[in-house]
């Protein structure tokens, strides 16, 4: 709208995206769930909508404001048709395919399963429709988040042979509010199906790794405490399994999983030392290690938090209660010939092992809010690294010494070492405190300079002259 | 830009949206903190903004960069006016409606209080103006928010009689980052105007019944143990209010009202398979409590964090500490006599009682944290019902399991029975265990089938043959 | 796309905002992370990207579909240059500028540290390339967020002298899916380039109050606690030093902490009444101390966790387990003389404080939920200002009751004032009674009433006849 745009003169312009004074036409063909809500918010987002179907008189409760004809003449109203039917209802669309001729299909369905067909259904659409622009996409939005309108900010995906039916579907879903990512031709098709059904495809390593851990060590613990006590000294004190075995295990896993975290980041840096530039691509398991660092981060503070609350219970354990009592007696008996000793030195030390669990617990939570997305995405970059580095190895740190701390004394103990095992604090000691020494090897003044430049572009044996940003390098 | 461009024709061709080499002026009229604010962010997007003031010399500080008019010259100069007045002061438009002919005029302004007009804002204007095109909308953003540009994302409903004005309006809109959504003619506008006025209308429900259930169980559980304990033993436990007895009441509203989320989704499929289809729509009661289903398993989740803390503060209490102090006095007159005895089976019990709990409270938070919009938005379909349903449906089950463990040996004390009422943690395990009894028969693989079958859009009596995606139907 | 349309006359048409059929061509200079990262998204958005490289033959991976050229070619076939190269190795560009006449250069760079260079890197690219448009911004984006798609709903900044080019900038990084605002002319280059290095700035000062505050207290309590039981009775007492005497300083530096939050809100209602006006700025001061009231509120929220944390596992450290016993056995020793005794007003009292505490620790963490920015972005202004003033005031009221019932029956002991001195939380007291108390004159009808009239824009002296919405004032 310029300046010298005179009153009355409004309609006769061109306004906005759609430069068209009347709003364009929207055909959709399928008056489901997902048809229904799309129809909803398109006609919100300002388009004219007119649905296909079979049925025109009797399909159903339809958004206000929408008309409903036969396929045929809803496919003639528009240029974009979205194809809202199960695939197995795609057959139809053959005999119409003179009616859709150069129009843009639009193909949002789903399939219940993977591999449920040979090929994507967009590919089956387009065998159908030779004649019609395929393309793939938006169907990551589900009918209930239409209606709800939660798609601002929403990334969504595209695919398709024809770089302006692509076009067009972007434009129309950028005034949805969504955000459009366009992954190529066609062929990508069956990989945008899959997106839907994907089940935390990035939490599966993590908690694969956590799932054995827990296991290895519960076994382990089971094996050196219960059934130690159960075969050597023919106690039965299988009633600490439910929490004070568990509340070993918990904290193990716990900081082997945080130190799981660090550690490819520390072999990265090695990598890039050793190999003196960062323009060669780190091995498979590096990528992928390094890619689920956030997941493993998080499920060390879930086992974190399950540590805290089994902590906090302790004095509210029957056998807890009950060996207190059993001291005091035992105390008492004692008490005529011994007076009854306070030792300073277990005061500290038992409450700075508390301390350091308590700061380490605290920063473990700090971590994982900045890890929430809206948290992250509020940051600057430079803040994100001093959070998940900085404050990440300094947890990690107080983490280990905590763990020091509860076998300050018995790591020289020969009883601590029960049919020659060591416990399970001291096993799950060794990958943290290989961390931090790497780390600290790495924070050498000359090692950090030489680092610093290779991720600043620099290589050992063939300068590059030209250098992009090295701010990708997220170690 | 084509590849075609010479360098040099720049400034020739249309770039971008506003397909204009100057950028468009909008007029504000106000220059309050709204007014001010608008212009603002409207010159950080590009435009230039022009005021329209009754005192254009001397009415404050505006944003660099804006000019100030009479408003009549400021009307002149744009073809979009924003009124970021006060109602009351609305009159001197009517004087100078011949200048505001056939200009788009965004009313942005809200009451203070519901229903102070018979008509809203919007409609007033357009009366005053009647050869303007009023559109009201935006009116949900607050200077506030303008200032500190918090709008990326965030959704705006626009309504008015023009299309085109509408168009204009949201194609701005689009440029501050804003979602539009269309809520049709101008007779939607009291509707927009009370949105900013709203007061957690979705929470009102679900907090009415967890203070009822509250209320109750609070006073049900004073007659049973304070009052009880006072006429019948003569003792004074009133002290017991403050945490013993609170600490009873939170754990059992907390399950009610998760199993309370749990329930209208069962109902609901029920009601489906017994109707036969899913196309028709559910009484309005039952549409209303899945609505607010999330805010009921928030309140849950709120009354298991006191709960919790509760239990975590017990023994630094002084009445426990006092009775720990007395049993041992007492243990040791009776230590004489009788051996010290130490309860294998009781340790079990009461570990795995805690243990429960744990995992309850874990997994409560874990389905917190989901419903944290971030969080949510960034799950795809499966995975949020995979959360929302499976790990709901473990979690009733753990809490109501831990609930049943409690009771264990007390279900068949006939001193459980006081004064013939059942204890509170029978009442509470109703609802949960009904819950669950109906989900099993859900999911028996004949009454699965069929249900799925419904859901995919089958009917009983008469199929149909064109089906909808059938993902919103989100139990 | 007009219902007219025809068949098979798509690809005449302009579709969309591109407007044009052919996908436009960006050129990117500089192949490292950054210029890779940020080509791969623009493919996806739908451009065609050209790379413009000295040695084009081996440049390393680039993404699928890009060209790459000779600096000059690639300059050629495009309007629009993103350099993505350090600043050091711009002076390519001097000699290259004739190929650069008239084109949108996009400086991305970032530098290592603040003040790196005397002027910023867009105004030197300026300087070299006289004349191209250069348009600095995007560079808050990391070459992570481009690679993994976190662009959504971002703002990002953009300045420069041609508003031309800005607007072709702008148009391109919204269909990325970013927000843009613009900081005007080039002259904002430098404040733009230092946005990535920002390093928590509005964390500081509240950060320095809450160090300044521990601190304080750390030492005023340990000279009272630890030194006067060292001085005065011999006892060696340092062992309280890690919890207890730091439990005291976490709940005191909390409660200050958060009174200073509500402090800044109730000077600014009485400066507003005593000028009889809101339209006169604020004295810096409290402007400043206005800005950073959400990192106090979240500070204290920190605070009261820990002290939360720390009072859960009173009962397991190793002193209080020992004074227990030791009490045990002296009740032991009395017992036949003085029957053991249960002060039921003591019990009331302790359970008061620690419900009160409880309660506090719940609204809490309420308001740090509700300050996250995708809880406090989906409410309401009414909604946001409801629970951050009511529901605030309401936990500052219970946090300083909690307080008050700590020290309950000791304000009058002589006992209490070791060396002269009150304990510490007698002093943590002050400040929010004096909010509390402040506030309370607040809500007098007869004050309220006027600040009311006065931030809807009355004046005590000269009435506005225009005024503004009066949202904005945030208290």
């Amino acid at each position: 709208m310029s300046e010298e745009m005179k009153p009355g003169s409004l309609s006769l312009r061109p306004l906005g995206t759609a430069a068209a004074p009347k709003p364009e036409v929207l055909c959709i063909f399928g008056t489901g769930d997902l048809g229904r809500s799309l129809g909803q918010r398109l006609l919100q987002s300002g388009y004219r909508v007119v649905y296909g179907s079979r049925r025109p008189h009797s399909c159903g409760p339809l958004p206000q404001g929408a008309q409903v004809m036969s396929h045929a003449a809803a496919a003639q109203s528009a240029s974009m048709i979205f194809i809202c039917v199960h695939r197995e209802h795609y057959n139809f669309l053959e005999t119409m395919a003179p009616n859709l001729e150069a129009k843009v299909l639009v193909d949002l369905s789903n399939n219940l399963r993977k591999n449920m067909y040979p090929d994507a259904n967009a590919a089956y659409l387009q065998r159908l429709v030779p004649g019609a622009d395929v393309v793939k996409g938006l169907n990551t939005l589900s009918a209930w988040a239409l209606q709800n309108g939660l798609l601002s900010g929403k990334q969504v995906y595209l695919c398709g042979n024809s770089a302006e039916a692509k076009q067009a579907v972007a434009e129309m879903a950028t005034k949805l509010g969504l955000t459009v990512l366009d992954r190529g031709s066609l062929s990508a098709a069956s990989e945008l199906e899959d997106f839907p059904l994907r089940l935390f495809p990035e939490w599966r390593l993590p908690l694969k790794v956590a799932v054995g851990l827990t296991a290895f060590f519960f076994f382990y613990l089971l094996i050196r405490d219960v059934i130690y006590a159960y075969v050597e000294k023919g106690n039965d004190i299988s009633y600490r399994i439910m929490v004070s075995l568990a509340n070993k295990v918990f904290p193990i896993v716990s900081l082997i999983m945080l130190s799981l975290c660090y550690l490819p980041g520390v072999i990265a840096a090695f990598v890039q030392l050793y190999r003196g530039t960062k323009y060669r691509r780190f091995p498979d398991w590096l990528d992928r290690w390094m890619l689920c660092r956030k997941q493993m981060g998080l499920l060390a503070l879930g086992f974190a938090f399950l540590h805290a609350i089994y902590t906090f219970i302790i004095p509210i354990r029957y056998s807890v209660r009950h060996k207190l009592i059993s001291r005091v007696v035992n105390e008492m008996k004692d008490n005529e010939t011994t007076p009854f000793y306070f030792d300073n030195t277990e005061a500290w030390a038992t409450d700075s092992f508390y301390v350091l669990g308590i700061l380490g617990l605290f920063l473990y939570v700090l971590l994982g809010l900045t890890s929430l997305p809206s948290v992250g995405g509020s940051l600057s970059w430079r803040e994100f690294s001093f959070i998940q580095s900085k404050l990440g190895h300094l947890t990690l740190t107080i983490c280990t010494t905590h763990g020091y701390i509860y076998g300050w004394k018995k790591f020289l103990l020969p009883s601590t070492y029960k049919w020659y095992t060591p416990p399970g604090y001291m096993l799950c000691l060794i990958v943290p405190s290989v961390v931090l020494v790497l780390k600290v090897l790495l924070l050498l003044p000359c090692v950090d300079r030489t680092l610093t430049r290779i991720r600043q572009g620099w290589e050992r044996s063939q300068p590059r002259e030209e250098m992009g940003d090295s701010k990708a390098t997220n170690l």
